[in-house]
């Protein structure tokens, strides 16, 4: 049994049986699992989230672990969660290893959970949503949601976060071409990181990147300005820890202005109501893939499709009838 | 009534009226237009499916109408049809007006048929797929796809046909960021066309073109040389119906490659199946809507999560257990 009282007070194993809980697939966990969530509800959603992203080898732990740090020994209690669809394949999490943030983990006022294994991205993301609302509960005010950019989970990952900020390396000439263009359109905050090893290069990534971002429209006359965020491209050096207080400060302005402005709040209702659908509709097929009467004609129905003595929206259109009457019968 | 002999015959009022029916949303025409469907169906699939698409401005209606006209000339019977998900809020299609067309509209061996209008972008690919298949019944042995890239829409019309191609200015310095990524990918052939307003820089775009599709990985030693077609870049100029034999022997050229080594009916039989998945996630969000226990509670739900007193997944779950099991009781 889990007590509320214990995940409040921040008992690092309440936490985690409370995050196990919340993954598991049993029905009856599950049940257990939403009434958790609603009394932790009102706990939640204080903390500052923040997505981080890069190719691997732009030192997305290394900046992390420097991050979480200097955070802590500024007050702040700090949770590190991982989005990594891959490690259902390899059966284990690569991202998030707490191997890979020695010093962090170790210490008391950080936490460090690995990626959820198992199913599609939205089934480990919304795991790692869970993961995060029952962090906040437990007073971590400052929660880094980590990816690699394995498909979607970069939308994924801005998706669950106020601020997300993508990594890059200093060679932007050939790595630019490494970004697909919606990635770089997501992010609040472009970090080149490693800048002390090519100071020259840096500036040139720093230069480009900022002209790219204009391209997608962040230019010219703004009504807003002083009043909105916008993108930005920074250095630092997180092998060096150097850059984090200016990167802090970046992270401390971004959500200032988009408090006052209201954009904050109006993202995380979005942000819930977006993943409320996203649930709905995983649900809905598989509420469709699993009933008797779909069961019974899909193989049969899709023969007939491939074959083409059926058309596809006809194919469809039939298997919609047999899943809302429940009718089993061949079609 | 609409007989099938009188579509088969190629007659122009009955295809014309078999399409009306199947863009009606009545349930019974629905019902109708499904048994025509899969009346019509041994009789489809002998055509080649052709998508074009290029951003406005392009000259997409000048090469529609020359490659038509010289089909024509050639035995060929053609059909051209749109997709154009922006029609249902101009309440008229742009695309697809016959008058764009004078010369190729007014002959016999020619049908044009403007977009579908209403509806989401997946709505309006279905109903452009179906009259496909009905020109396809009527003997049109060359169907031509349009689309302008609104949003999704060359994916959603290079997933309806054999062979996809993208129209491009010879600015292609410019030009080329307007491209999305995603869509050169798609492409199997890229048209520069207007090359003959300047030679040089038709030139140069196509030697840049060419090396960014190598970009996407179309270089090096490939063992299929020969066996399996490569996307490549051409110039031509639709207004002085040059480049047009050439144009077409790479679309034959095409064709016979990818039908000799079974990539084309894989293709087909792919698209066929993803149709058909399509449209079940679309009906399956359209019965959960209007599911009158999901219309129940979903208002004050939805409240609930935007108020934060309830997680989405939570809220997810109650939802999909009200849709499944038909209870009307409040949650």
């Amino acid at each position: 049994m889990i007590r509320i009282e214990d995940i409040l007070a921040g008992q690092r194993r309440a936490i985690a049986k409370a995050i196990t809980l919340l993954e598991s697939t049993r029905a009856d966990h599950r049940a257990e699992g939403d009434a958790l969530l609603t009394e932790l509800l009102p706990h939640t959603g204080k903390s500052l989230r923040l997505g981080i992203s890069g190719v691997p080898g732009v030192g997305k732990s290394t900046f992390i672990e420097a991050l979480g740090l200097f955070l802590i020994e500024r007050g702040h209690r700090v949770a590190v969660l991982t989005v990594d669809p891959s490690s259902s394949v390899s059966g284990g999490s690569i991202l998030g290893d707490k191997t890979r943030m020695e010093r962090l983990s170790m210490d008391e006022r950080a936490y460090i959970r690995p990626s959820p294994s198992g199913g599609t991205l939205g089934g480990v993301a919304e795991k790692t949503r869970e993961a995060m609302l029952v962090c906040e509960a437990a007073g971590y005010d400052v929660v880094i949601v980590e990816t690699v950019g394995v498909g979607q989970s970069e939308t994924a990952v801005a998706g669950m976060t106020d601020m997300y900020c993508l990594l890059q390396l200093p060679n932007a000439g050939d790595d630019l071409q490494a970004i697909k263009k919606g990635v770089m359109e997501l992010a609040d905050l472009i970090v080149i990181n490693k800048a002390d090893i090519d100071a020259a290069a840096a500036t040139r990534a720093q230069a480009q990147i900022t002209s790219s971002l204009r391209l997608y429209g962040f230019h010219g006359h703004d009504p807003h300005e002083g009043k909105t965020w916008h993108p930005r491209v920074m250095q630092l050096s997180a092998l060096k820890s150097q850059g984090l207080d200016q990167f802090w400060n970046a992270v401390g302005e971004y959500r200032a202005l988009e408090t006052a402005n209201g954009r904050l709040a109006h993202k995380r209702q979005h942000q819930a109501q977006a993943w409320m659908w996203d649930r709905i509709h995983a649900g809905l097929r598989q509420q469709f893939s699993q009933a008797p009467a779909v069961r019974a004609v899909l193989a049969d129905i899709t023969s007939q499709v491939l074959g083409g003595t059926l058309a596809p929206s006809t194919a469809a259109r039939l298997l919609l009838n047999k899943f809302s009457s429940g009718d089993t019968s061949h079609a």
